[in-house]
């Protein structure tokens, strides 16, 4: 429920922009930040008068809690700019709700709706310019929340700092994936945090990927840590398989995390005549398909790519390759997607959100 | 290896010590830091000249990865001043092995033998009035290690700091605790990081153990996540089940922290004559075991207190109160390791280092 009342966010306005510095047609993701940042201190209890600062530095101090316990919980989400200029916001509160979920799971306060739209969206109204036309162009938005007590106690904070920067990024293409289907190392543990957007869930898999990394694959797609016999998403991104014209996904449960994308793209596919299961999705089941040439598509689903299609994975020491298809489904539900993302398409699931 | 080289580390003396100002009778456990901190930073794939500098906040790009993905780990270790003004570490090599092993895990380099030695002693000469002497006086050292590349990609970070910082700390008496066994959350995942002191296994506690509490717990004692049959460690202790005259403990794995209090429980321990069976330990016989009175001792085991005697556990609906034991194992263990730690006893096993 949102109150009527107006949010008092407390507004420092940059004075020298430094949007001039930037190559538009050259950004990296996420290394680029925008002029200007929101910030919300807890203290005592309570969430503070929230403010929009020139874009600067965190002063932490070195016990602070996030340092040593990684207390620490995000969100991803973008902004785009339609051909008349309107900016849009893609179910942002989907993005909301689930960050107050991954709060929870990490004992930590959960952030105000009122606070959060507003801060994004005067946010974005400030930083507008840094918001690019042009399909494949948007504004990555990083809401995040960090445990600022000077403590090292190992217990929860008791002050916090709600964060979001944002970032230009271009459409992202980055080469041909091929996956390492995970058979020793794992992302989450039942009754653990797999499904919070939480900092931890995300260091923890930088070295099982360097170790694929160096086999010749991008990604891991991680499997139930207890067996290993069952397929459940990769590292930023849900996973789908087609098997024949049916799409496969695994449902959600506590150790995968409710992607925005995996929701939209589940939708859109059936809304469009394509049969989707989700069902628990067998690594054996998957082989099998590659081997009887009945696995067509495998791709990811995430906010920074909306789809990314996989062109081969490996398990064990087999190696795999998907056919080539004509009409992916990846490239036409990716297409439904993004039309709706850039206003360009009705919208019949009320998905778009005017930023005004 | 030790190289003979000295380590070149860089001093910047504070110019007014906040020693005045601390009441050491009334510490609260990690939130008083001495004098100075030891900073060093990893840049261009390297470790930069080792500083010490006065105590201060750190200044870090809201953007830099430890606070979107974790990447942090830590360690936990002590100084204590023996009668004569000796002031002693307690194994510092395994502390030294254990974060470089948890960085590894982690994706993040390892940091030089000479450099953590020679900050940790020049650190402590600098701050020596800080370590009080005394039983249960000590100087918590807390080293640390963040992920500082200002960038949200979510892959390893190009930029560390390591940071050593100390706390004053009191003997440890929390009261009497009373345990939780874990039969839905947990701590770690088999091909997981659990084994690392990562920030990233902390956070993850906070919520499960406010649940225990509120039901009157003070600590979660986590199971394995597959069956939950096994019991594994404590929150930052690792566990010790004593039935009849046996004491036992779970083997380390990929799951479990290997704690230096531990390994020396399990050592002294066995000197004194006590058979101590290293293997999986079930929920189920520790039950039956307090069911028909042979179960006499829980205990955990780790630096912040070196033994913290349990009185009584709960699983699922049922409570169970520890027999109170004339001559408990635990205060028996746990004064020979102490009588080590402050230079009060013969040292067979050459666990004490001189800070000199
Ligand atoms: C682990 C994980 N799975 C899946 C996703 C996809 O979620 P969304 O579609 O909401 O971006 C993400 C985030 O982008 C993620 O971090
Ligand atoms: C998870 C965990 N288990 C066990 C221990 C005990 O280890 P140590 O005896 O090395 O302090 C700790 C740290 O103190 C810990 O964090």
């Amino acid at each position: 429920m949102k109150t009527e009342e107006v949010t008092p966010i407390k507004i420092e306005k940059t004075t020298s922009s430094r949007i001039g510095q930037v190559d538009f047609d050259k950004l990296v993701f996420g290394s680029v930040f925008t002029d200007h940042m929101f910030v919300c201190d807890y203290v005592d209890g309570r969430w503070e008068t929230p403010q929009i600062i020139p874009y600067q530095p965190l002063t932490l101090d070195p016990s602070a809690r996030v340092f040593h316990y990684a207390q620490a919980v995000f969100e991803g989400m973008k902004a785009y700019r339609d051909d008349n200029d309107g900016i849009w916001l893609f179910r942002p509160d989907e993005n909301f709700k689930r960050i107050n979920r991954s709060s929870e799971r990490m004992a930590m306060p959960v952030f105000p709706e009122e606070y959060f739209f507003e801060g994004v969206k005067t946010l974005l109204k400030l930083d507008e310019e840094w918001i690019r036309k042009g399909e494949g162009n948007s504004l990555y938005i990083r809401p995040f929340v960090i445990a600022t007590e000077p403590s090292v106690m190992a217990s929860p904070s008791n002050q916090y700092k709600f964060v979001i920067i944002c970032s230009p990024a271009q459409s992202y293409y980055g080469g041909e994936v091929r996956v390492k289907i995970a058979d020793h190392y794992s992302r989450a543990a039942s009754g653990g945090i797999g499904y919070a957007k939480a900092a931890a869930n995300y260091g923890a898999q930088f070295y099982p990927t360097s170790l694929a990394q160096k086999e010749g694959y991008q990604q891991v797609i991680w499997t139930d840590a207890n067996t290993h016999e069952y397929l459940e998403e990769a590292g930023t991104m849900n996973v789908f398989f087609r098997i024949g014209d049916t799409l496969l996904t695994a449902p959600t449960n506590d150790r995968i995390l409710d992607g925005v994308t995996r929701k939209s793209v589940i939708a859109i596919a059936e809304a469009n005549g394509i049969k989707v299961e989700v069902r628990p999705v067998k690594v054996s089941e998957i082989i099998a398909a590659a081997k009887d040439g009945s696995l067509k598509e495998i791709f990811g689903s995430g906010t920074a790519a909306v789809i990314n299609p996989v062109a081969g994975f490996g398990y064990g020491d087999e190696k795999f390759e998907l056919p080539k298809m004509d009409k992916p489904y990846a490239s036409m539900i990716k297409k439904l997607i993004v039309d709706i993302q850039y206003n360009k398409a009705e919208d019949p699931y009320g998905w778009r959100y005017k930023v005004e």
